[in-house]
């Protein structure tokens, strides 16, 4: 960056680099947009207020606000008794696209990776089986829906086991998404297509 | 966006989903990113101090901050008598970065667009020449870096034609094949700019 430009535009610049997939070009020409937009005082106190607000779900592990339960979970039209299993929030807001699922969710938030050496205590599974343990009466069903990569394989292969003294319904979401491919990417058609194929383990 | 997610969240996804070339997938992304990450503060505070602080240079309409002079215009270090006259501040940028240019810059803020119903008067155009006229002591060279598209061409000319009383040395920012670049895949407007633009060697 040149030291002919002003520092605030060049502090801009840098931070908005910092995001996935924005290089130093595109950093560039979202910079001059912003300065150039009223619009730009909004997005500040929009991340601000996301940042300050958001907290987890002490339930599911999803995305709630201030620190109460979040919407799924505190509905009462849910279905309390299938919980699906995904890997990030963004997971949740994917399946909730699809409209068919009507149950509750588990946000693991990580994978079980022995590569990269991530055990099982450094997600949210241990949570989900203490939560299933003090849910047994109303749980009958539980959906593994993370992503169809080794990792996710291995994860929700490695939660079917956890809970096997629960006797369950377990399946895992069907083939129907591409092999290696990320949920959060997935079409809405595809992801609900996967969740109706889903299959008992 | 689905009324289960948090309302902050949806008003960050739609606040990112304005900016250009950002869709709700990758706002949504974006909003995960950011709601995850420490320094979403940080880029929160850099677009509000960046909205806040820059402003207009009042000698050449680059970017400046607090209503001063822009680093260009104040620097010692530059060639006054020559002037390089580009559409928007990123296009300064640009010019810098080539490191070549040592003279200083007018932004124009706009192009004479018949078409659109964009006038002269409407860009930095009339200031460019009370500009110039103010400081015809000094200012021996104009070069119009406008863009090589239609409006650019019309803009460069209605400029040349404008200030044809002050004896200026004139030039356009030369057209030919990009450096690096195939002739093959050159288009045919190009490639006879760039024949016609030929030098001897």
């Amino acid at each position: 960056m040149l030291n002919t430009f002003p520092p605030s535009i060049r502090r801009l610049i840098n931070e908005l680099s910092k995001l996935p997939s924005v290089g130093e070009k595109s950093a560039t020409r979202l910079a001059y947009h912003l300065i150039s937009k009223a619009e730009a005082f909004e997005l500040a106190e929009a991340i601000r207020e996301a940042k300050a607000r958001i907290t987890l779900c002490p339930e599911c592990f999803g995305l709630a606000e201030s620190g109460s339960l979040c919407a799924i979970c505190a509905s009462e039209g849910r279905d309390k008794s299938v919980v699906c299993v995904v890997e990030k929030p963004a997971d949740v807001m994917a399946v909730e696209r699809g409209g068919s699922y009507r149950g509750l969710y588990h946000v693991l938030h990580g994978l079980w990776s022995p590569v990269r050496g991530v055990g099982p205590e450094k997600t949210k599974i241990p949570d989900l089986i203490s939560r299933l343990e003090r849910n047994a009466a109303t749980v009958k069903e539980l959906v593994l829906a993370t992503s169809t990569t080794v990792e996710g394989d291995a994860t929700a292969l490695y939660i079917a086991n956890s809970v096997e003294h629960l006797q369950l319904r377990i399946s895992r979401i069907a083939q129907g998404i591409p092999k290696g491919g990320e949920l959060e990417y997935a079409d809405d058609l595809t992801l609900s297509h996967a969740l109706a194929g889903r299959r008992s383990l």
